[in-house]
């Protein structure tokens, strides 16, 4: 590498990335390396407390450090990751503001991406339909959801669509299931105060989980102080089931029950990065990046990885779990094991005890183990996991607000705002199953529709003459253009036949689309003409 | 109306709305009336401190209040307004969760709905390239911009794009064009502070104003201190020009003055709401509904109009500017005035005598007028504009936030977070002049554009061989398909030449449509072959 100054590339703003890059600086001399970071957003989430956001204990941004204000000797590129091409030793980034890839040579690439926030690859509607809890926009989108149904529900007159609005059915009941269903029903319990024609009774929540006690994490003991905590809230526990699918309409456990909800959040196990998985060349297990004990990818000797999509082994032959508190130690291994190879010096293998787990859940209880013996319950313990995770919050300044909030907390009450940034209409996926409709007769229209898998049939309903199938479509075609462009109400019902994935195409952009594209226009024009016809074949019979 | 409970519908959930309910609540009896109210959003903003959230004076939630705590005993309604119907005394409203409207009947009508924040019919680009400051979004959207840009200033290589990127245009300076200068500029500095690469003297900052002197709302000599202050911190103030266009690259002003700029905030005048425009009957006078002295619309005894979007004569023959100090005046004679109706009671006209105007300008810095006649400026007018509208916001728990806020602000940094709730990509407008480049050769291929006025040239360029047009392209014409179909870079370089307004629609979004729409797909095959063709026609010279 002669005297020229090596690059360190950190790929990911987490615990693991973050820490790295600060141990980092304190190893080496600026002299000799330079070391950039990259991450999508332009923060490090404190991932334990997300929770706390949803029911406004916490604000917006006290769960987040900007990266600047934690890294500032670090160059940092906020930009989405492109390409990772591990023989060329480059990285390609997305830039926003030019059409062109930002390329970053790399000496050492340390992968700390965490697992995937998306689940594209999740089947049967979840990733269409379900919320996810994953990060801080994942956080304020749910937030933001729960405050929408109850408002709606508070004015609407159909008692069905009332019921379903007040609805809510959340898969998995590990740490992030509990905590979230725990805080979900104290947040709607603060919000009913303002909402006097609601009343707690009509409310349903469902904690669905395949185990048949929760919180597997944990001693039994601890997993039952939790179920009962959470049912005395007026959780109903379903065990021994999962959320096998979701639509606009149900959530349909294993059993086939089916709930009608609004409201149904996937706390699903992750997957790895996207970005990773369509690398070339790395070591995959259980949708993880095998490393050796020193923390070098298999097989690399300039390429690290640490964090939740990392599978390090360690010394007892087990694999250190995904969380914060490996992710943490791992860094500062992983730091001093580069900072020795470059040093020609020998390397150490990771090692780590965990101190203990705590989940909280909800208004001052918590349950936990402390160094795998001791376990802990109730507002004791409660008391610890908001002392732990404070004291673990980066900078002084973010522990003054953030104790601030808490204390504001107890004497002013929140403020259910919901704050919508983008309200656009955008082209989505639905998933429906056998028999659910997709819209009725008379609705407004605000979609065309595209079928990518299964079978829909198109229903003419006549005035007190019952209906019936005027057709019957399938992948590849596309329905809802009528109303669409005679800017009419739906002309007919459309009732899914069997498990059925579509595309939605707004309005406005359909018609934009159909004005300018004129063999598209005279395409749609011809099949129009023709299904009207059929149409009034139905009405004279 | 015999025995029945009338219905009083408020749309507009602003000072003017709230106020109005609030007043009504106290002079009549939940008897006899029921009082609904419709706004989009489900929290009133205090607009007289949305600048404040920019620099993070102020906390995200902080200038809004939600309407269930100001409101309890109001119906609300958190939905979009579809339609006014005067003759038939009916709103619809659209809800997000079902696809039928909810249809509300009402006796009394009060219509609050202040003025447009889309400015769709601005020309030449403003709507689709300039950012705007009216509302909580607003703010957010143009706070993390400014992250943003300079973030990405801060890795950028190329140094025209890298100022481009440190140029900021604000068009207009009047109170909101003012304001948002120096609390911009003020941001600016202090996120310089974490960026050490970027300096002072890099930053581009211009006021574009019509006038000589800006703040004309005030007198002249405040202006000028006004223009002082803004130019110490740095801003440059074009006076006597109007920012003509808005293009991807540029700010065009009346001079035909270009200004490369990545960021281009437009503080237009602001137009009729949209869903008042399209309401039938309704008498209109300069984009504002005309009332009577009374408040009642001109030529309805059971509709009202309050707030910017009404033309409200005053005594003295001039009109009520559109501000909150009067919209909450209007609120309060409205109220009477309706309930005097109802009582078969004389109304009374409206008038009030505003106390003063205060503008902040940015760090401790504020000018002003009291009675008409006292000046302020400097650090006092800055300490009065704080305590003022400090005193006026609703709440005591609100109040005691602010406070605890700003003070915090003393003492901890600000956390520089750009909260990307929804990042995807979607279909868009687009404007362009003469010779700008739309893409180059080369460039990563995203978008599919169609060509909804104007004219572009395809144009080829050749290896150390220049270039040459290989075709002209017009209306209702698309190009960019063949780098998106065969997922390479841009074959072509592509010129607007003339004004050219553009759609862009995402790689995505037209992949699923081609793969789905047998014809289109035909089509695009049909005219890409000889597209193709062409290409190679010109490689073989």
């Amino acid at each position: 590498m002669s005297g020229k100054r090596r690059r360190i590339v950190i790929l990911g703003g987490g615990f693991g990335g973050v820490y790295t890059a600060k141990h980092l600086h304190k190893l080496l001399s600026k002299e000799d390396v330079e070391i950039c970071l990259v991450n999508r957003d332009n923060y490090m989430t404190f991932q334990p407390m997300l929770a706390e956001v949803i029911g406004d204990a916490l604000g917006v941004y006290d769960t987040v450090s900007a990266l600047s204000s934690l890294l500032p000797k670090t160059t940092l590129y906020i930009n989405e990751i492109e390409k990772i091409d591990l023989k060329g030793k480059k990285i390609y980034l997305v830039c926003p503001f030019k059409k062109q890839h930002i390329v970053l040579d790399y000496d050492e690439l340390i992968l700390a991406l965490g697992n995937a926030t998306d689940f594209i690859q999740l089947q049967n509607g979840v990733a269409q339909h379900a919320l996810r809890f994953k990060n801080l926009s994942d956080t304020l989108i749910l937030r933001n959801h729960v405050i929408n149904v109850l408002e709606a529900a508070a004015t609407e007159n159909n008692p069905q669509l009332r019921q379903a609005l007040l609805t809510f059915v959340i898969g998995g009941a590990g740490f992030t299931g509990t905590e979230v269903a725990a805080e979900v029903c104290d947040f709607i319990t603060k919000m009913l105060k303002k909402i006097p024609c609601i009343k707690k009774e009509d409310i349903r929540i469902y904690l669905v989980h395949s185990k048949d006690i929760i919180l597997n994490e944990l001693s039994p003991s601890l997993g039952k102080y939790a179920m009962q905590l959470l049912r005395k809230k007026g959780v109903t526990i379903k065990s021994g089931l999962k959320v096998e699918a979701v639509t606009p309409h149900h959530a349909i456990l294993s059993n086939h029950e089916k709930i009608s909800s609004k409201t149904v959040i996937s706390t699903a196990p992750a997957n790895l990065n996207l970005v990773l998985e369509s690398t070339q060349g790395l070591p995959i297990a259980h949708d993880r990046i095998k490393t050796d004990p020193n923390l070098l990818v298999e097989g690399f000797d300039h390429v690290w990885a640490i964090g939740d999509a990392a599978h390090i082994p360690l010394p007892d032959g087990s694999f250190a779990p995904p969380t914060a508190q490996f992710a943490v130690r791992e860094a500062k291994t992983l730091a001093q094991n580069l900072a020795a190879k470059m040093a020609l010096k020998p390397m150490k293998p990771f090692q780590f005890k965990p101190l203990g787990l705590l989940a909280a859940l909800g208004h001052r209880k918590a349950v936990g183990e402390l160094f795998g013996r001791i376990k802990i319950s109730g507002f004791t313990a409660w008391l610890m996991w908001r002392a732990i995770y404070w004291s673990k919050m980066p900078g002084l300044s973010r522990k003054l607000k953030v104790l601030f909030t808490w204390i504001l907390d107890l004497f002013i009450p929140s403020e259910p705002v919901v704050l919508n940034i983008n309200s656009r209409k955008t082209m989505h996926h639905l998933h429906f199953k056998a028999s659910e409709m997709i819209f009725d007769q008379g609705d407004l229209a605000d979609y065309l529709y595209i079928i990518l898998k299964g079978r829909v049939a198109v229903v003419k309903k006549f005035e007190g003459n019952g209906e019936k199938i005027i057709k019957e479509l399938e992948a590849s075609n596309f329905f809802g253009e009528i109303a669409l462009t005679k800017d009419i109400t739906r002309t007919a019902k459309v009732v899914a036949l069997e498990s059925t994935d579509l595309i939605a195409i707004p309005k406005d952009e359909f018609l934009v689309m159909k004005d300018n594209f004129l063999e598209l226009d005279t395409f749609l024009t011809t099949t129009q003409e023709s299904r009207l016809e059929e149409l009034n074949k139905f009405k004279k019979h």
